[in-house]
């Protein structure tokens, strides 16, 4: 409903703390294995300290080269970006980046499922949308196309997902809706 | 042949290294996406200095809560540890975590594949075992059980992996074995 919406949506959690703790309810609950990846972190000086752990005095983020989360659930590979706008009419292609995109299409050859998760923050809704319908936006991108998703291809290609208590975002049951 | 393992043996790269260089080549044939996990850190400082990349200059090791390496393969969900070891005749058991059995458990559970990858360094001989023959021996190491794995239990129960030229260590084959 609209009230548990506005009321889920005053957490302050980001959309990666919501999924994360789905993931971990659906992981108590024996229904699927889907953790996010940690960030990738070039580690340059590491101080062993006596008797203490060791602790790393230089290192730089890395970029990437797949999306934030993956496991397995039904048997299914799953594989999927998480992504909040703060726009209010479309999601903007920006947000990914070229090896997230190439990472996806080679998950779906191998016969993996493929999808991103976006946020509108501003209108708390979230979507669900398969890798493919993405691809088609993105492969435009460059050749005159759209550089944004609008709102409107989400309501009719994509799958939204409301709030629940438990888990919070219920994904799970969208990717039994594209599986 | 004995003359082939002797020389990959000489180049002195670690399973994690022989294994990454593995997945790029199966990645770069289109044949599976598997990927090593990043090494979970707990970020304490970051520094933003002007014109230059963001510096983390206080950081520390965090316990991983899963396996090393997933990813999909003609459409499974594949799940492994990887493991090196000096000993000759055996492989000890406490080289693995309750957390990575917990972890290829509940993996299993999801219809995933879960195994561990073991060189015996010295001998330059590697192996795939499955998860549930590695369960077998752990869930009875605290029961009176021995602390090892015997040698002649992944000669029997295992799959033994020879090294080639392209991928170094060819483990897929041994996972169409297990499928
Ligand atoms: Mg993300
Ligand atoms: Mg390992």
């Amino acid at each position: 409903s609209l009230n548990n919406s506005i009321e889920f949506g005053k957490r302050g959690m980001s959309l990666e703390e919501e999924l994360n703790s789905s993931n971990q309810y659906y992981l108590s609950r024996g229904l699927g294995v889907i953790h996010k990846k940690p960030t990738p972190i070039q580690i340059v000086k590491v101080e062993y300290p006596k008797r203490s752990a060791a602790r790393i005095t230089e290192a730089y983020f890395r970029q990437a080269s797949t999306t934030d989360y993956n496991g397995v659930y039904k048997g299914h590979y799953l594989d999927f970006d998480a992504k909040e706008t703060t726009n209010l009419t479309s999601f903007p292609l920006k947000n990914f980046h070229t090896h997230q995109i190439t990472h996806m299409k080679q998950c779906i050859d191998a016969g993996g499922i493929c999808f991103t998760i976006i946020k509108f923050v501003k209108l708390d809704r979230i979507f669900l949308l398969q890798a493919i319908n993405l691809f088609d936006y993105w492969d435009k991108k460059d050749n005159g196309g759209r550089q944004s998703i609008p709102l409107s291809y989400f309501e009719e290609q994509g799958i939204e997902i409301k709030y629940k208590l438990a888990p919070l975002i219920p994904y799970l049951s969208a990717v039994d809706m594209i599986m």
